[in-house]
C-alpha cells in the first residue's frame, strides 16, 4: 500500500479521535487483505453478525484508547 | 454518521464514565453495522447468550479503560 | 439502571480493588442484558465450561488493570 | 471469599511478579467459579487443550501487564 | 531466528509506525510457525475470513499501540 | 516451577526484547500445563492452524508492550 493516508493522530475532537480509530481498524484489515472484492464479499460475515460485530468493535476499542492517549484524551 | 454525539470523555462520576464507556461501545457497532433494524434481530444472538454477553463486557472493559486514564481515575 | 453503584474507584487494598474489578465485570454484563433471570439461566453456560471462565477471567483481569492504576497499584 | 490472599502487587524479583500474575489468573476463575471440584473437572477441557492453553496465557499476560506496572518493571 | 530484523521502534511518521506494528505482528506470527509454506497453505484460512481479518487486525490494533507510544503519538 | 527463568525485563534492543516476550508466552502456557508431552502433542493444533497462530501472536503482542515499556522502548 503506497498511498498516504495516516498523517497524525492528533484530531480536534474525541468525535473526529473515535472516527479516525475507525479508519485505522478497516485499514488493519485491508494490510491483510487488500482485494476489496473479498473484503466486500465478507461484510455480511461479521456485519450481519452479533459476534462479528463485538469483534470488529473490540478492534475499534483498542484503536481508540492509542488515539485517546495520543491527544491526552482531548482534557480541557 | 453525521450528528454529534461524543464531545468530551469527562465525566463527574466514575458510574458516568462506566456509562460513557457503554456508549462508546455501542456506538462502535453502529459505526460498523448502521442499520437499526438488523441490530435490533441480532439482540439475541448476544444478550441471551454467554459467550455474548462477556465478549459485549470486554470490549466495555476496554472503553472504560480509556475513560478511566482521561479522568485520571476520578482520583480526589 | 439508576441506582448509584459506584462512587469511587479508590479501594484501601490491591484485595478490595480486585472485588471491585469483580463487580465492575459483573455490572458490564447487566448493562447489556438486565433481566436477572436470563443472567442466572445463562449462569452454567460460562461458570462451567473452561471457555467460559477464561472469558470471565479475561474481562476481570482488564478490569482489574483499571482499577490497579487508579490507585497507583497501591504502591507503598 | 473472605480470605486474605492479595496484600501487595510489590514482588522483588520479575519472575515472583509472573508468579503472582500466575496466582492473579487463577484467583480469577475461581471469584466466578467457586467449587472446587468443578474447577477440577474441566481442568482438561483448557490444560490440554491449545485454544484452552492459549486463552489461559492471555489472561496471565494481562496480569502481568498490571503486576510488572506496580513494579516499575523491577527496573534498576 | 538469527537474522536482525528489528532495531528500533521509532519511525518518522505514524504510517511508518503501523506499517512497523504490520512488520510486528508477521513476525509474531513466523516466531511460532517458521515454516513458510505452512503459512502460505493458511493464508486463505485467515485472509478469506472475516473471523480471521478481524482477529489479525486485533493484534495489529496491539502492537501499533506499542509503536505509538514509543514514538510519544508522533506529536507536533 | 522452581527454576529460575526470568531475572530482568531489560535487554539491549528491541528484538531481543521482542524474544523475551516470546519466552514469557512460552512459559505462560508451561505453567498452565507443564506436561511438554502434551505440550509437542498440541502443537500441530496451534501452529498449523490460522486461528492458533493469531492467538499466539496476541499474546506475544501483550508481553511485547510490556517488555517495550519496560525498558522505555528503547529510546534513544
Amino acid at each position: 500500500m503506497t498511498d498516504q493516508w495516516l498523517d497524525t493522530l492528533i484530531t480536534a475532537t474525541p468525535q473526529e479521535g473515535f472516527e479516525l480509530a475507525v479508519l485505522l481498524s478497516r485499514r488493519s484489515v485491508k494490510y491483510t487483505q487488500p482485494d476489496l472484492s473479498i473484503l466486500q464479499k465478507l461484510r455480511p460475515e461479521y456485519a450481519d453478525s452479533a459476534d462479528g460485530l463485538t469483534a470488529a468493535a473490540h478492534v475499534l476499542a483498542l484503536n481508540f484508547q492509542t488515539v485517546a492517549a495520543a491527544n491526552n484524551y482531548w482534557r480541557p
